[in-house]
Formats: structure tokens, C-alpha cells, sequence
């Protein structure tokens, strides 16, 4: 039971980093601070850095005065603790359909960056005004991973998913109003795609993709065996 | 009461081409045989010419039973009496993401011809290969209308909306599955877009956007008078 | 690369009046004014104008001490730099179902206005008092184009469609409760609705709709040429 | 425990009349041949008529071989034991929208005129053509009450319901398609309605509409007393 | 064009209660103060009384200003300005299921006392302690039409419906959580049941349900002809 | 690796009873025979007897080839190889609403034997009669655990769970039409249900219900320690 | 009529603790201070204790002061005045999946506990860190019913129920975001697990779950009679 | 415009292979006959093998006549011309949940094997029977990319997405009924997951998770340069 230890209301992951890859991260929303803070601790004195994401603004004003070495994005509702260091080649990047998507194309992002990966940012490039896509096409096809995030009728994954041969993970975001339905028509739009190769996680998610994306990062920076596994 | 026909089951009318422009077009769908031929019948005493809509193969023939100078497109399902004749100029160009989207694309080409458009079919242009769509770009910035149809995630008007100063009318269609939701996706998505000047009509109606395609051009050919109206 | 500027979080779009025959309009709903004034002044130093919808009173106030000239409207929420002119004949009826949704309305009336149409506003004609609506029916089947609003269950443009001849765009408004759904049920409803000719655009959506009704009234305006084109 | 008798699959409910006015009605949809006879057989004894309704062509064959004086309807799937015969005053009248809407119209009508309403069909004057719903109006307003069916977007009953002052109660049909979904478009649409003194049924459900239009015309003919009751 | 008035924002329409039987009645949510105000002045110079329903607490106290004879429910958040007058024999039960279904209930029985019903109150008999409704099962027998407010699952009309032989209008109300999805669930519920002579009213929309027993009880108050009208 | 064999397209899992308590059940649908078959033939071996749910009428006529000994249900579509035998005392209770949602109600009580239950059923005692019900007050209150099978609105659970101190599982079905949209309105109904000690299964879930029935007969039989466990 | 008492705007329920097994419990979210107070009066007269759920701190605070004995505890929400006391041998387990999940599970621990239930809490172990979970295998199948409090996606039952030989009820919760639907997709994924003897309440309600529990504890307790009832 | 050929109803895009890495492949479903038979020589000719997927019995026996060299796989039904080779190392790992699942989990093994990708397939692995997915941990935490097809809840690519660090492609299934809503349910669970670093594809999209879990292996066979690219 030296995997993980248990405060009661929580149970503490230490056993992620070795399972997963990556150690555990906490989501703030809904958890007091009275919860992340002691959680925070014991993750700090486990790999010496931690990452809090979905943390707004009051809750990180309180925990920048426990933790002051911590450092709070606004955009993101990042916080971290310690420094990301690059440990992947290659690239991932982060496309965002418009403006409003920044929160979440910027959570993908730092939290790529976070996990080792290095990171590269097209924003404001939404399919209604295409030649500023495709004015770099160069770029978008070189890149290793892909990252697209887009609110609205979300089609900015089809097109670029349809220009590439690396892996698309779509993020559909909570922007839009009305038939937009708080990100449910671009998810379920993203997941009905004509183009291939591309997956989908929940509105929002920056996080999710990032995580994904260095996971495929990690793998194709470990590499495989040539000899087939044990079947 | 001149200006409908009471058949008891069904009040033909008369009065539509004064009011709307254009004559009844009958929906053929959920009618039975008993129903339409009367009212058919009825029509082409009156204007000379009928146009049947969603009409099933074996009513058809049945239909072309009886009206021996009918006409039948398997693929739109539009059976017809008398020739349309081109009365507009300009072009209404229809757009069809796949191959699958072409029962619709090509009811609202017929639909559009029947009513006197002048109809440039451009099929097989989905996002997902955008090459193939861009390789028209001159002859669509040149259209004066656009019915678009897109099954899948819709996302085919958005892009076309975006290249354009013409209005676009999107069609989304049943084609796809799972999340597409028999076209409900699409339809939301079409609903969300970043595109401006695109208005969307029902799953699967192409015969809906061809209407108000010539509705266009027929105000179009008509032109408006420079003075403001009585307000 | 001449087309649009990167300002980092947008690429301003100075390319969209040439493409889409009407300068970019900015979305002010979930952006902040340190986005929304850089963009400003980038599109008046281009086009002389610009305007912004969806901009809550908080903001506008802001803005309006950034840019002096500008003018808020409080029930459109739509903010404008520089006088609209009229550019087109013809006439473009907004009418609206209730007292309520005069928001939208207003939003559609002023935007159609801008875009250079001449605008005859009729309120508060719901289905429910018919005979409200028929005291105008000789002005309705004038107008050139019909943007029709409706909340509750979205009944009037299907009349108003079943009187002209010309293109009506549909508006669902977020005007109702219970089993209205937040708009999603008047949308649903004008896509099944029994009139021809007609299309929708997304709930509240008055400034699509009368994108729409200028771009229409901009092609007969220009008009177009007999002869058919390239295919 | 006279009220009803068990007959294990089924409690037929003997009490029904006493309690609810009429009979108990059988209602034939998903009930085998096997349940319905049996039940019939001990209605007939006991009220010396019976009616089933939503039974396809099929059973209705088989039970006219056993009930050879039962009569069977094909539009509204109705099959019948013993004649209705006038009880009340005044007239129910039952509009339809369109000519698919019929089946359940006549559902409507026919389970009126079994429960002993006069009734008065007006069928296919749907709210596109406004012209030919109008041309009853003096007919319309001298119902007592008006069951109104309708498919397609449902807005028939929002019209009718302003031009009354009698009760109102819609009936959504399950004819249309995509946005439609099947009727609940129409229902949703109708429960928004903006009309007052309307209510609504279930999709397709004439009978339901009749059976309330029966209880309403048995209640203003019975009466009331002026003193107010114990309370 | 006498039977309206048009405010500009509104068209005030006098003509109601020679159509409809009542005079207007004014939706209070959404509107503002300077809407409703005049709105009202003109009503009661036409009628010499008026109900606004919907108005919450703040924009009462403004209009208690301006109308000080006027009277305000805080419960139904109805105001009204001048007395009913109880008009027609029978009575009217409002049925409520729980405790916090009562500013429905409230709704419906004003409204209905304000349309001169005699109206009596049953309220907290849910049925999960069926014994607490089956205690006053000859009184429910005996009222004239039946008004039947629930939340949660929305089982108490149905239950009701099967013990009485006049009309039930059910009201599902937004008091609930989790898979009661704010009143759709016994909205459909209500719409499902297994009792006839049942029709449903919109989520908490006391008044409609009060003004349609009020058209039954003014149609028993005049009563009908026997001859059957012209068909 | 003992407790469950690999057949290559399923792993049959013989350790089931050990964990569960009752030994495996196949779930027939979408099941091929091919697959189906040589299942039943490890259970039997393994257990000696073996049960199959939701299995057509075709494929059990192929099964009894296979096993002469087997024995099928045309109502519950239930499949059996040997006999139950009664293992506890107590009874549970099946209620079914209508006539038509007997195949749910047998398919829970034929699971309920085969797992060693003592079966009461209680069918036709939908609430709009609610005397049928009432008539078995005292056997009602009498049962151990009651499983409530109903379609429509789905009422029936609600009032049960209100008459007795037992446990009430109740299971919604796919009986009804329009807004009770396949069983999904009255699953949600019984979610939001106002009587406390009621939980839900799927929508004809049947032998869920039995399933969980027998657990809470099997922990009566074998009953519990007074001392506390470990914690 | 001696069963409940009449206060108007509720009927207070004595007869349920002999109906039910359990005193009546107040649900305390939408029910004013004014009406919450007099029925705890009344309640505690009858019972000598009560317990008000969904209680936000606001109204506890006003609570206490008028009933100084109360306790309130701010996770649950619950109010009590007296105290539990132990009825019932075995243990009721109470899991859930997330930190955030907690406020649920202590609605259920808490009223499990109140009605005379052994309690053992198992926080924070969802099924992505599956050896936390295991790490408690054996005593989780010791326990005689299980509680399973889930967010997110809601898998922890499934696996859970596959451990174990007792009843399992799955409590869906509201923490979650976009594609969660506010608890809906638990709900329905819940609806749909694959795992046998599984049942589901609606989403937050840890004390239906509870109630259920310890009804069947109740039923454990008190034992069945071998002798088949009356049937 | 020699990227790709134009058919009229198709255009066939040769520039796939180029652009996205592997050749087009057909979706058979909703295509005719007439269609598919030329889009495949086509791509015959130019790439010397073709893939059909989702294509039935009867249009494979069509075309397995005019194509001798095809190969049909009933359970996939999947069409291929031409023999897959072996390109990448690593494994993409093939779980499935049920028996009924093998149709999608072969849809994927198929493709990614024709990809060029090693499979292992690991079927019948559902969470509530946990301990036989647990019995193949080590193969499981080997694998390079995981394809987790799972109907029902959809639990199992949470479980599986706890176990490792390598990427999970997620593939919900329409096998389920009532609540699991043909995938619906599944695919917002899976999009809700508590697990990091997974990505969810269309409803039995097995294809399209191959697709990206070969266009990972394809990343990792060609690796990535250390040098940052171009920004």
C-alpha cells in the first residue's frame, strides 16, 4: 500500500509517475483549498514540482501565499511549481480557431510545455478565412502532433486533419451560443469529422489533448523494439 | 373562396404562384397514390406543370402510370410534368460535400432548374481535402448563389461562406452516423458557424434551398425600385 | 502574407471586405477590451468604420472612452465608429414577434442598416393576434427581403413565409421558458417549417440574418449577367 | 373487488364508466390478438360496445373474423363494436395542418363521435396558406371546442388558439423529418405556444385530444350547480 | 385598424376579449418597467382593470408606485389592478404535489379567480402517501375541471386523471433535480400517461392551465345549442 | 489464470458465482449462435445449468437442437437449461403497470425464480386505476422486495415505493409513444421520483431488477454479524 | 384523516414512519425558513428527532437558532436534531470515485448512520487508479450493501459491482464538466453498466441511496418467514 | 488540379497518400455499386491496392466478382485489394470489452494491420469482471498505442487509461440499449473520463482509432529531429 497515501478525503497518486509517465496533477475546480494545499505538499516532496489546473484567480491568490515559489498563468488558470524542462524533439502544436479560444488553447499549451514537449503556437486562424490556414501550410505539416482547438461549428480540426499525416487531437470549447449548446455541437461535429486520424476530447480540455500529445511525444522519444511482443 | 380547391383530404393552391412566386409543389412523402394523382391532376390543369418531391420509386410508377409525360430522377426522388425553362440569370452553383450527400445535392439542382435557375453542380469537395475545393475557387467567388451540402460535421458552408460575397445557403444531410445524430450535428453545427451570411435549412431539404435560391434570383431579375417603400 | 495582420491573439481579416464584400464586424461577446481596442483601431485605420455586437454596456463605456466618435445603441448592445450610407434600394422588413425580442430585432435593424440597406421595422405581430400582423400584409409582400423574429415557438415567419414571395430569414430568439429550451425549440420549428423559401440562422442571431439581407440586396444591387458562366 | 375482473395478463375495469364517464377503450398497439380478444368480449358483454384504438390492418382482419359485426376504419386504424350515438350540443371541430396529418385527425374525429360529440373536420389549412384557414373563421369561432392537429413545425394551434375564445387543445404529429424529431419539435413548439388557453397532447395522440373534448362537452352538458361546492 | 394600439414597441390589442373572452393579460418577465407601465395604463383605461403575471419582487414595487390601487401576490408574483368578480358556477381544484410546487399553484388559482372561477385549493398530496389525496377523494369527484401542479417525476395528474370524469389540465413544474432536467422530465411524463382526458400545459405555467378552465367554464356558463351548427 | 477460460472471442468466467453469487447469465442479443453455443456448453459443464436472456424466438428454436433438454419462454424471451430451486424465504414481488409491459415483468420474474426467489406477480395495476391497486394494499406491504415494471409515464414505482418499508427496484419500459421517447421519459421519471428507497435499472431491464432482488434475498437468508467489521 | 396534519400549505406525513419503516425527512432546497421551521416542530413533537437535507448554511444558521440542539454539518448539507442510534448489524460501505465527489457520499454516510446503519467510508478511489481500489478488495466484498458515489464518466460502480456478491446502488454526481452534462452521462452510463445487481438513483442523491440501504438492512435485520405469503 | 481525378459523382484524391501518409480509403456505407466499383480501379491503378470498410454481404459479393483478387471479412466487413505489410515495430494493442464488441475491435485490427501496423488483440476484457483484464497487466503496459472498443458504460478505457503511459484511443460502440442510446452514453462517458491522455474516436469507429494509432506509429518509425522546427 506504498503506492499512494491516504488524508481521508483524498488519496494521493505517488505511484502515477511510474504507471503513467507523468506524475499526478491536480484539477482545482470544485476542490477546497483546504484539499489542493495539503495535496500540493506531498506532490512537491514527491517529484519536487507540481501543476494545478482550472484554478481561478482567488483560489490561486491563496495558494501563491502558501506556496511562493508558485507561479499563476490568468489566460490558463495554471498554476505551477517548478520549472518544465524540454525533454522531447520534435514539435507539437497548438492551433486556435479564434480569439476566445485562447483559455484553452493556452492550457494545452503550457501544460505541453510543462510535460516536456516543445510547443508551437498558431492562434486566430478559423476556417471562415482560410488563406490565413493556409499561409502556413508549411509549418502545420511539419509539426509532429497537432492540437486543435476551436469553438463554434468547430470544423478547423476537419480542415487541418485533412493537410496532415501526423496525429490531430481536436478540442472543442465552450464558446458559441445558442445551437452551439456550451461546446456539445462542435464535439459531437469534431467526432462525426471526414478526416481521418483525428480524436476528441471533452469541451474545454485543453489539458486532456497536451497529455495525450506528450504522451505520443514520450513514445516517439523512447521508441519501440522491432521484435514483435509476447502474443 | 376561388383562389383553393377543397378535395376534402386536401385544400389545393391556387393562389401560391400569384402569392409566393411559384406554383404548389407537392411533397410526396407520407401521401398516398389516391392522394397525390387528383392533386396532380388538378395542378397541371392549372399551370401546366407539377413537380412531385421524396417520392419513392414504386409511387412512381404508379404516378408514371397515370401521367404518362412524367419524368422520374431516381437519385432526387423528383418526378416531373413539363419542362422547366432557364428565366434567370446569374448562377445558382450547388456544392456537395461527398458522394453520399448527392440524393440532396441533386434535389436542390432539379428543384433550382425546375424553378428557372441556371444550376453549376461542384461534388466531392469536403474539407478534408481542401485542394479539391480551392481548385475552384474562381468559378465559386462567381457564383450568385450558393446552396451548400454537407453531411458528417457540416463543416463544408463554412469554409465556402468565408471565400464569398454572395449569400450561402447550407443544407446539412442524414449522411453519416453515431454522433452525427441523422444529421442533427451538421444542422447544429451549420447553425454555429464563424461564417457569416449563411442561413441553413432542414436535414436533408435540398428542395427548401433551391426554393429561396430562386426566390434570390427571381428578386434578382426583378430588380427593386431606388425610392424607399411606404413605412 | 498582405492580407491580414497578426497582432498575436487575432490576425486581423483586412482582406474580408474584398472577399466577403463587407469589412470584418467584431464579436465582442467573451472578449476583453484589451483585445477588443487594438482591433478597433486597426479596422478604422483601414476602413474608416467598424463596428461591434454583442458588447455589454460595461465594456461599451470603456470603448467609448477609447474612441470618442462612437455611438451605443443600449437595446442592440451594438457599438459603431463612422455613419452608415445607403447603398441599396429595395426595402428590408425586420419584423419581430413580441415586445421581448426587440433586442434581437433592433440588433438586425441596425446591422442591415450599417451594411447599407434601407430597413421598414414591424413589432410586436405575433401569430396570436393575427389580425395585427394582416393589417400590414400589402407593406409585408413589398418588401424586398424578410428577416422575421420570433421566440416562444417561432410561428411568424411560417406565416410570413405562406404571404410572399421573397426570401425570409428566420430568427429564434432566447425569448420563452420551460419547453422552449433556451431557443433550441423555435430553432427546431422554423427548420420544419411548412413554408418555402425560407431559412434560419442560430438563436439571438440578428446580426446573421441581416448579413445575409445586405449580401442579398448587394447582388441585386450589382445584378448579374445573362449569359451563363464558365462550367 | 367487482370493479374489475382479472383475467391475469389484464384487469379489465368495469368501474371505468362510473368513475371516468365513458368506457374503458382498448388501446391496440403492442397488445397480441390473443389479450385483445378476450378483453373485447368481456367489454361488449358488459357495455354492449367497445372501441380499439392504433390497430394495424392486420390484427383488425382477425378480430372482424371474431367480432363479425365490429367495423374497422384504415386511416385512423379504428376498430368499433356497436354505433355511437349524439349525446352532446354543440360541435367539436378537429383541424388538421396537412393532408399527412390525417390519421390522426381522423383518430380524433372518430373517437369524438363514439364518445357522442358532433363533430366538424377541417382539414389541410395549414398556417403557410393563411388564407385558407380564414375563410372559416366565422365557422372557427362558432366551435365549442377545437382540437388541432399538426406536424411539421406546429404553429396551426397558436393561430387557432387567438382566434377563439374557446378551449384549444393541440396534437402533434409525428409527420415531418429532421429537425422534426419525429413530433417532438411540434410538441415543444406547441407547449411554448404564445396562445393562451391551449394545452397539449401527446404526438399522434387524436384520441387523447377527443377523449378531453368528450369530457368537456359531457361537463356543459350536465351542467353545473351555481352554489359553491364543500370546500 | 382600431382593435390595436401601436406603442411602437408594442401593438396593444383590444380587441382580445371580444375574440378571446378575457381582456390581455401582461407577461411581466422580461419587460421593462417603462414597457410595462404604459402597457398597463392602457389596459385599464379600456378595460378598467388588469393582471400582469411574472413580475418579480423589485419591478412590483415600481409599479406599485405608479398604480398604488394596484395589489401584489408575492407568492404567484402576480399584480393586478382592480377586483374579480366570482363569474361562473362549478369549481376549479388547483392540485399541488408538494410543498414547493405552490408559487405554480398559486399561479393558476389567482389567474383563475381573477377570470371569475370558483376556485379550491388541495395542496401537498404527492403520491408517494397516496392516503393524504385518496382523504378528500369525493371532493376531487366533485369539481368541475381539475388543475394538477407537479414537479419531480410528475405522477400526480395521472393519478388524478383516473379518478375523475371532467377535464384534467396538468402543470409540471422546474422543482426538482439531476434527471428531472428542469421540468422536461414530468413534462414528458405528463404527456405519457396512461390517463385519459388529460392535456399539459408548459413548465410552472400556472396560467395557462387556469386560463384554459376558465374558457371551460365559461363555455358551461353560456352553454351550447342543440341543433348542430352549419358543416 | 483458472477462474475463466479463453474461448478466443470471450473469456467465460467460471469464478462469477464464487465473486457474484449466481453463476453467469449470457445476454442473447447481437450474440451469434456460433457463440452462443459453445458458452452455454461451458456453463453447463461447469455449473449445470446455464440461463439465456433476450434470445429471439429463431435462435432459441437453433439452441434447443442444440439442447434438447433446454426450455424456452415466448414472453420473457428466456432460455434455460436446468431447474431453479427455491432457495429463499420471503417473497419479491413483481408489479407491472399494463398489459403490454409483460415481457419485462416476466422476463424479472423468471429471474428471479431461476435464482432462487419466491415469485409474487401483480400485473395490470397501472395508477390511472388506482383501486386495481389498492385491491393488494395489504399483499403489497406484505413483500420482501418489490420490482416495478412500467411503461408510459412510469407512475407506478412512485406509488408503491410510498405504501411500504421494503426495498422498490423499478424498471422502465419501452412501452409507449411520441413523448415518452423509448423508455427514456419514464427512466427519468422514476430518477426524479418523490418516494424515498426506490433505485432504477435500465429501460427493460428486467433481470436486472430480478438480479439485484435475489442479492438482497440471498444477504437476508444468509444474514449479517452484529459486530461491526474491520475499518 | 388522523394520519397527517394539515398545516395549508403542507400535510405533515406521521403515518410514514409505519408506512415506511422511517420518519418523514425534509428536504430542505426551495422550501422557505417559515416553512421548514413548523413542519421540524411538528416532526419533532411526533418523533422526537428530524433530519432536513439540502440545507444550504444560510437557513441552518436561521434553523439553529430556533432548534439550539440541532447539529448541521456543512459537507452533507443535513441538519439533525437527536441522534441515530445503531439498529442494524452488517455494514453499508460508501465509495467515491473523487475528492470532489465527497459532499455526496457524506449526504449517504450521514443518513445512512441516522437510520441505524454501520458505516464504513472508502473516499477517492476511482477506477483510474484501479489499485487503490483493489487495495481494499477484501473489504469491499465483506460488506452487506455498497454505496457507489461516482462523477465524470460514473465507472466505479461497474467495477465495483463486478467484486462483489451484494447489492450495489450507484449514486451519479453533478462533478464533471462538458460532455458530463451536469451528471447525466454517469446517470445513463450507470443506467447502462454491464455489471449485474447494480441499481441507480438520481444524480446527488446520496440519501436515496442511503434510504434504499437501509430499508434492506431493515429487512436483514427483521428476516423473512420460510412459509411462502398469501398469493 | 493532377492531385486528383474528377468522376462527376467523386473525385478521386490521389494526393492522399502524399498529404496524410496512407492512401484514400473507401467508406462503403450509403455508396452505390455503380460508385464504389470505380473509385476502387481507380485507386487500384494508381496505388495497387484499395480498402472498402463498412461494407455489407451483398455489395461484397458484387463486388468480389468484379474485383477476383478482393477479400471480404464478414465480421469487420472490411473489403481489401491487395496484402498489408509490416512497416512499423511497437504493437498497437486491440482491447475489447464484449463478445458483441468484435465487430468494431476487428474494424480497427484490420486497418491497422493493413497500415502497416503489429496487433494484438485482447477481446472480451469488460471491467465488470476486472481480475481477467488485470491477468494480461504486463502485456497491457508493453503495448505502444492502445485501441479500447467498448460499449455498454464504456468503463473500460478509463481502467485501461490508469495502467499505462502510452496513448488510449477510446471506441465507443453502439452494442447497448435503452439508456446507452445506441453510443451516446458511452461516448460522453469516455469523453468525461477520469483518466489522463486519452482521446475518443465516433460511435464503432474502430477504423478511424486505427488511423491514428497508425499515424503514431508511423511518428515513432520515422522519429523526430531535436532541433526545434521553424516558429
Amino acid at each position: 500500500m506504498e503506492n499512494f497515501e491516504d488524508l481521508g478525503f483524498s488519496k494521493v497518486d505517488y505511484d502515477r509517475e511510474k504507471r503513467q509517465g507523468f506524475p499526478e496533477v491536480i484539477y482545482g475546480e470544485g476542490k477546497a483549498i483546504e484539499h489542493i494545499g495539503p495535496i500540493m505538499g506531498k506532490l512537491i516532496d514527491r517529484h519536487g514540482k507540481v501543476m494545478v489546473t482550472r484554478l481561478d484567480a482567488e483560489k490561486a491568490e491563496h495558494l501563491l501565499g502558501l506556496f511562493p515559489e508558485a507561479e499563476y498563468d490568468r489566460i490558463s488558470r495554471i498554476l505551477t511549481v517548478g520549472k518544465p524542462e524540454l525533454a522531447f524533439g520534435g514539435q507539437v502544436m497548438v492551433l486556435a480557431a479564434g480569439t476566445s479560444d485562447l483559455f484553452v488553447a493556452e492550457e494545452a499549451a503550457l501544460t505541453a510545455e510543462w510535460m516536456g514537449c516543445n510547443v508551437r503556437r498558431l492562434y486566430d486562424v478559423g476556417v471562415a478565412g482560410i488563406d490565413r490556414l493556409l499561409a502556413y501550410r508549411d509549418e502545420i505539416t511539419r509539426a509532429s502532433v497537432l492540437i486543435v482547438v476551436a469553438g463554434m461549428e468547430g470544423a478547423l480540426p476537419s480542415v487541418v486533419g485533412g493537410l496532415v499525416e501526423r496525429p490531430v487531437i481536436a478540442v472543442p470549447t465552450s464558446i458559441g451560443y445558442g445551437a452551439h449548446l456550451e461546446g456539445i455541437t462542435p464535439l459531437l461535429a469534431m467526432m462525426s469529422s471526414c478526416a481521418s486520424g483525428m480524436s476528441v476530447v471533452n469541451i474545454d480540455n485543453g489539458f486532456g489533448a497536451a497529455y495525450q500529445a506528450a504522451m505520443i511525444m514520450k513514445l516517439v522519444s523512447e521508441g519501440v523494439h522491432h521484435e514483435s511482443p509476447i502474443s
